[in-house]
């Protein structure tokens, strides 16, 4: 790699040890030592190393702050990373349009409050906003609470300028509201996991900021009544903008870990969010309320900063609590139709209490995505191998209600063993000759999605 | 044709010179022989007649009403006409997840009257809405007024089950509001003009209907106010859920077709509708008539459903009046960031007055998205080439201001001699290689979007 460092004298390029350590992980907890990091600082050096990468056959693996949980950012078969550190900037905030153009290193939480300052909103708000880049966010097609109402990444995506495995400039999509100009690549490109194209500006829609904001905390005695609660509140007519849901388990961990006051007896929780005109919002919490009472639960309400944060608290301390218990847990994300999410969360107990390990759900309800935490410790083997047995049970239940096994974490190299159970071979066929379309070398975040030469959950 | 006849004796076949007639022509006014129909029943008989057709090398071009505008359903190559007309039924209606399953002979109008008395929404509302089916509204990317707040059809694609064109049948997309496994074929579907697959189930999303609908007619005495109204509407904060605009041509075309008494001196009228609950859009309606009001308009406003009618009546009757003046004019769907409407517009009008030919505008100004009328007779040789000349500065001034050239209409035939001044070669290039993965024998739609093979506004 030294002649990598010679060749870019205007970028950094390091293959310190340090470096090579802290960039071999992601979330997923997985390694894999890279070869060198590379930090482009504008689109002309993305185009040089894609260039450079091509014609030397060298894989490489862009790279945002590698929150993601299904290992998309690990470098396979000693690839450079890609990373986006020093490409940060938003470079246009445009009230009239609706829209902003960024750069990928951009923090989603940086964006968020650049735009509430100025009254506007983007939606999208997974739970690592704070870390996560908007670029990593497009990649994966990242949801988070918010995709009830919001719609995920996906929906605001407007136009996206990317560099193509051999260093060809393309820019896809368009900066209007509308376009339907030959295939639409700028959302072929959105969940496509860094394996068809670098991101190097992205264009986003944005909307106005909602005036107000109500949140409600419902506590259930049962299971049932919280996931009937859930289709009710949709079927009146209601779009919370979010519908959170945890269940016994991750109430218990909330309370060992950090007490927030919850009931012990509590069964699940919801936490509902409504926003918009001031009016609007109240006569829809008055109807929430009464849905939630009636199915006998006990609710708490908050219309100020204060107050909301107080009820967040519960779910805000889920994934640290559960991280305190097995910092080496097994977390997946499947959905199910929201009125299957009571059935599928039964299914889920019974499969904890025949396995004897814990399951800890907790997630979206309102989009029926419930982040399954399988309460096994990966480093220890015997435990992880009965932990991985249960994540194709989990799937497989998941598929039989009509659900999908991945609603916002991606396929990475986690659930790579795994896509088969969903995909047909048909689909699966097409969707590696469009790999090949744009990546005939195999050299672009090479072994993620497709099950060949991967280990799935398995170190590589 | 014969054989076919034959093979498919359970599928309604015919070769004769009435129906080869009918089904040789769309909106757009191209004409080109089928050599048979072919009436689906099912997905069964899709796939029959996929296999049969790829096995004889056969081309193939699905149909949904045949009201594209850019020919996307004119049959090239002597291809033969896949007709969904029977296949058209509303298979379930889901309001608990909030999504209908359709047919794709579904007509879009049926569909919103089906929703909107069970209290539920699809929002996208093409003008031919009362003819159009799903599948077309699918494959086109279909739009509409009310696009501005609620987007296209792309944003309501959940799933969709499609037959290659060999005849392998796929489901693509998810049941769930949530999904990440693999690339995004279902969007890749959208929007793909019958060029990838043909769709025979399509799940779209819904949402409950809105509460209340006010309306606005704003008149104003010169063209610069109206745009600038609509961005100072949008910078308000406020998205309305129709935001149409008709210029002074379009204006007079109305009233000598069917007078509904917009005065003779406007040179552009907004109509402006918002929706949801009473309050929000009280409010809304206040803030918006202050702005047309501040920049010199005449306003007029409805709150019932007979007052509304009339407002709309003139948005309704241009279409008609301006065929009325020439049937076969050139109608093309560009659409520019909004701030720069009124730029567009005036450039437009110098296009207008340099040319000596007659432009009418309207559409959807709060997308961007004009419809620009060249109003030539495309059966007059000199005055068609020197509206062709027109159609070709009108995309290159829309590009120029950051715009596309088409908003919702596609590119079929008519346009594609124009694709790539919009795209790049690469682009192209990648879009071709990508229907060759689905289509290697090049026997679905052949001839559309892509330049190769196609003579565009000519008669094939």
């Amino acid at each position: 790699m030294n002649k990598l460092l010679d060749t870019f004298s205007d970028i950094k390029v390091s293959t310190n040890p340090e470096d090579l350590i802290c960039y071999s992980f992601d979330a997923s907890g997985i390694e894999a030592s890279p070869s060198a990091i590379v930090w482009p600082n504008n689109t002309e050096d993305v185009v040089k190393i894609m260039k450079y990468t091509h014609d030397n056959s060298i894989p490489v693996v862009p790279r945002g702050a590698g929150t993601g949980t299904t290992a998309g950012a690990v470098p396979l078969k000693g690839a450079i990373i890609l990373s986006f550190e020093k490409m940060k900037k938003i470079l246009d905030i445009d009230p009239e349009n609706l829209n902003v153009l960024c750069e990928p290193g951009v923090i989603n939480g940086k964006l968020q409050r650049e735009l509430e300052w100025k009254g506007l909103f983007y939606p999208p708000d997974p739970a690592s906003m704070n870390f996560c880049t908007i670029g990593g966010n497009v990649a994966e097609n990242a949801g988070g609470p918010r995709a009830i109402k919001y719609g995920v990444t996906r929906d605001y995506v407007m136009e996206i300028e990317a560099v193509l495995p051999n260093g060809e400039l393309i820019k896809t999509g368009v900066k209007t509201a509308k376009g339907v100009v030959g295939y639409d690549l700028a959302r072929l490109f959105v969940g496509s996991e860094g394996t068809l194209a670098v991101f190097t500006k992205i264009r986003l829609k944005i909307l106005p900021l909602p005036e107000e904001v109500i949140t409600l905390l419902a506590i259930f005695q049962n299971l049932e009544s919280a996931g009937d609660a859930v289709s009710r509140i949709i079927s009146s007519k209601i779009i919370p903008r979010t519908l959170e849901f945890m269940d016994r388990e991750a109430i218990l961990a909330v309370e060992n870990f950090k007490p927030v006051g919850l009931p012990e007896d509590a069964e699940a929780i919801l936490l509902i969010e409504m926003d918009g005109h001031p009016a609007a919002i109240k006569k829809e919490a008055e109807k929430t309320l009464e849905i939630c009472e009636h199915l006998g639960a006990d609710i708490k309400m908050a219309e100020d900063e204060y107050a909301r944060n107080n009820l967040w608290a519960s779910r805000r301390a889920v994934s640290p609590a559960l991280y305190h218990i097995k910092p080496a847990k097994i977390s997946e994300d499947i959905v199910v139709p929201r009125n299957r999410i009571t059935e599928m969360l039964k299914r889920l107990r019974k499969l904890s209490e025949e396995s004897r390990i814990k399951i800890v759900n907790f997630g979206h309800a309102g989009d029926g995505n419930i982040h399954v935490n399988i309460m096994v410790d990966k480093n220890i083997k015997d435990e992880y191998e009965k932990g991985l047995m249960l994540v194709k049970e989990v799937f497989s239940h998941t598929l039989s209600l009509g659900g999908t096994i991945s609603g916002e974490h991606g396929i990475g190299l986690t659930k790579a063993p795994y896509i088969e159970m969903e995909l047909s071979k048909t689909e699966s066929n097409i969707m590696r000759a469009i790999k090949k379309v744009f990546d005939p070398k195999n050299i672009l975040n090479p072994g993620k999605i497709f099950p060949d030469n991967c280990t799935g959950q398995q170190k590589p």
